[in-house]
């Protein structure tokens, strides 16, 4: 492994930052910047936008076109933060667009996990003569594409549960009431985690309990605006889970056009199942031993297509996903009040008898969000 | 009002930095620090060290007579955080020691809160041709005091309630094991706040389930130690409340020798009583229409001789502190643990049909203790 120069940290953080871009268009795509560099100068970049579109290698290609670079393709570096792919998906291969344009030498932060990749791209370069370089700023490279290397993986999609709370682990008072615990700078911190999911899951008693609308709301969306008109914005497959088949087309987030998945244990009665419209799929998943919807059957389902899911629900379901040991994260945005012991609680989960018997979580961030505190937790 | 110098600036600092000193050993007496200086030479300091002992002013003067340097005297300004008292108590009035050195100029952080002086201190330095100026620092010296002037405005204590919780708001599993939800920092940490009060209170029930000393163990001061022998350690009044006067004597508490207040509703049996030891003092306090002692009542009785106390209860005791406005501060210590919803809860408040009925709390500072998160809320 090399020692790595201050040019080519320099040009792969670059190229992170480039990636980080598409953090809310590219799913259920990974992440990916490219920067082309002849030593300190920049011939070319890009980032990928959007699923099916070109991926970043090709963006930051076009780019020393436009420039009117390609004489110096043959003295460049491509800094890439993903193993640039070897397989003909909706587009070519990006190993083979790089060996074609003649690029000099490739640097990789990570090795794409999708078994269709995994290493094929890198022996595809080096096949063809181009010296390539793997390991520069990976865990940071990594962080850019958690889900997706988590569903490569295993089949699973990253998991994050939210939570909101007062400070004594309150959700609502006794009647319900819930609005607001958190301020204003909070809600529009959980749209913009909403508005990177693939999916958001909930369950039925929370759609009757507060007739929610689970989409993302542009208007929201704070520094997220400047950069992304509303049309760009992909919003995430919204998941009501309904083991006993129990929805009908009353609630609000049916008239809202995006995708929603019903999942339920038994079928819904063919006039129900009627009046949904044609953005409403239903599937059937088999029950656990509580009559609930399987989570882990649910999860490998969602795995096929959802890089991250977002669990907004309440505490039996986000107690099931966490006793389950089904969570990878969860944001937890506490509110300074206190609701008094008669209030909803946080997070059903188990009767333990000895402290080392509950959950292990770590806290891996905290900070101030308005009036509340977010805390990020690794389950 | 003047314009006030660097040079005053630093000498009223080393004064309040002094008088923090005394903060674990002056109760129910004022924390209270005293510079004397001619410009910049410092020619004697103290700080107010233990009730009954000599104030800050007498020892900054002896210091002075130590360092041979009284003829300097005429030229000298005191820096005194608290307005020197006027008054015989248990020594002679401080004012009058300041006159009788012959000083030049004193400045006063703060006003004496105490009736008995409350400006005759002042009075009685200005009506002897001494120079006085008044305000420099207030607002840090104040916090020096919170307690005592609570105290000398209202007749009543600063009250501080102390709570441990997970993030989902539980203090114990539902078998009542809690030990231990916080780590050794937090613990230690409330040892330290627990060794500045003057009382600490808790009801019989915790007692019935916990058997707590609730005193200050020296073992576990930490940074304190350094500058207090174990001798010098005021344990802290132990007051339990017991409504219905069901304690006995068999509980570790009373093994320890340092006062103990037992405040019930009727009166302990003459042979209950007669086993408790010389320690242990009882008195009755009627009874709110939920039964339980009077918490106004029992403030009141707890203000004649106590700046600070600090509430370490239940729920259901630290709930009606806080319903019925009578706390001043809260300290939640907040462990990185789910507990999940059949543990205990925080506190028992109203049941509350509007977020506009829950207390207002304000938090006034966070940090990391150890594992877990220290919160500091004014209620």
């Amino acid at each position: 492994m090399s020692q790595w120069s201050i040019l080519d940290i320099s040009m792969m953080s670059l190229a992170i930052s480039l990636a980080e871009k598409g953090r809310y268009t590219t799913r259920p795509n990974p992440n990916v910047g490219c920067v082309i560099a002849v030593g300190e100068q920049i011939i070319g970049q890009g980032y990928h936008i959007k699923a099916g579109g070109p991926h970043a290698e090709i963006h930051a290609l076009n780019a020393v076109q436009t420039n009117q670079q390609q004489d110096k393709l043959s003295q460049a570096t491509a800094y890439v933060t993903l193993e640039p792919c070897s397989h003909y998906g909706r587009t070519p291969p990006c190993a083979l667009a790089l060996i074609n344009a003649g690029i000099k030498r490739v640097v990789i932060a990570e090795v794409d996990a999708n078994p269709q990749v995994a290493g094929n791209g890198i022996r595809m370069l080096q096949e063809a003569g181009i010296e390539v370089e793997v390991g520069l700023l990976t865990e940071q490279a990594k962080q850019l594409n958690l889900g997706f290397t988590k569903r490569m993986l295993t089949g699973l999609p990253l998991v994050t549960i939210k939570l909101a709370a007062s400070i004594d682990g309150k959700t609502a008072l006794s009647n319900g009431v819930s609005k607001w615990i958190t301020g204003p700078e909070a809600r529009a911190d959980v749209q913009k985690l909403r508005a990177r999911q693939c999916a958001i899951i909930t369950g039925v008693e929370t759609l009757l309990a507060d007739n929610p609308s689970m989409n993302v709301r542009y208007e929201e969306l704070g520094s997220v605006k400047e950069h992304l008109a509303e049309s760009e914005i992909k919003q995430p497959l919204r998941v009501i889970l309904d083991s006993k088949a129990r929805l009908t087309n009353d609630f609000t987030l049916f008239e809202i056009a995006s995708p929603i998945l019903l999942v339920s244990c038994v079928e819904y009665p063919a006039e129900v199942r009627e009046r949904f419209n044609n953005h409403v799929s239903c599937i059937t998943i088999g029950a656990n031993d509580d009559g609930r919807v399987d989570l882990h059957a649910l999860f490998t389902y969602l795995g096929k297509q959802c890089n991250t899911v977002l669990v907004e629900a309440g505490a039996t379901l986000a107690g099931s996903v966490i006793k389950q040991g089904l969570g990878d994260e969860l944001y937890l945005y506490q509110a300074m009040k206190l609701l008094g012991s008669q209030g909803r609680n946080l997070v059903q989960l188990d009767d333990y008898q000895a402290m080392s018997d509950i959950p292990k979580i770590q806290l891996n961030d905290t900070r101030r969000v308005g009036a509340d505190l977010r805390m990020i937790f690794a389950l």
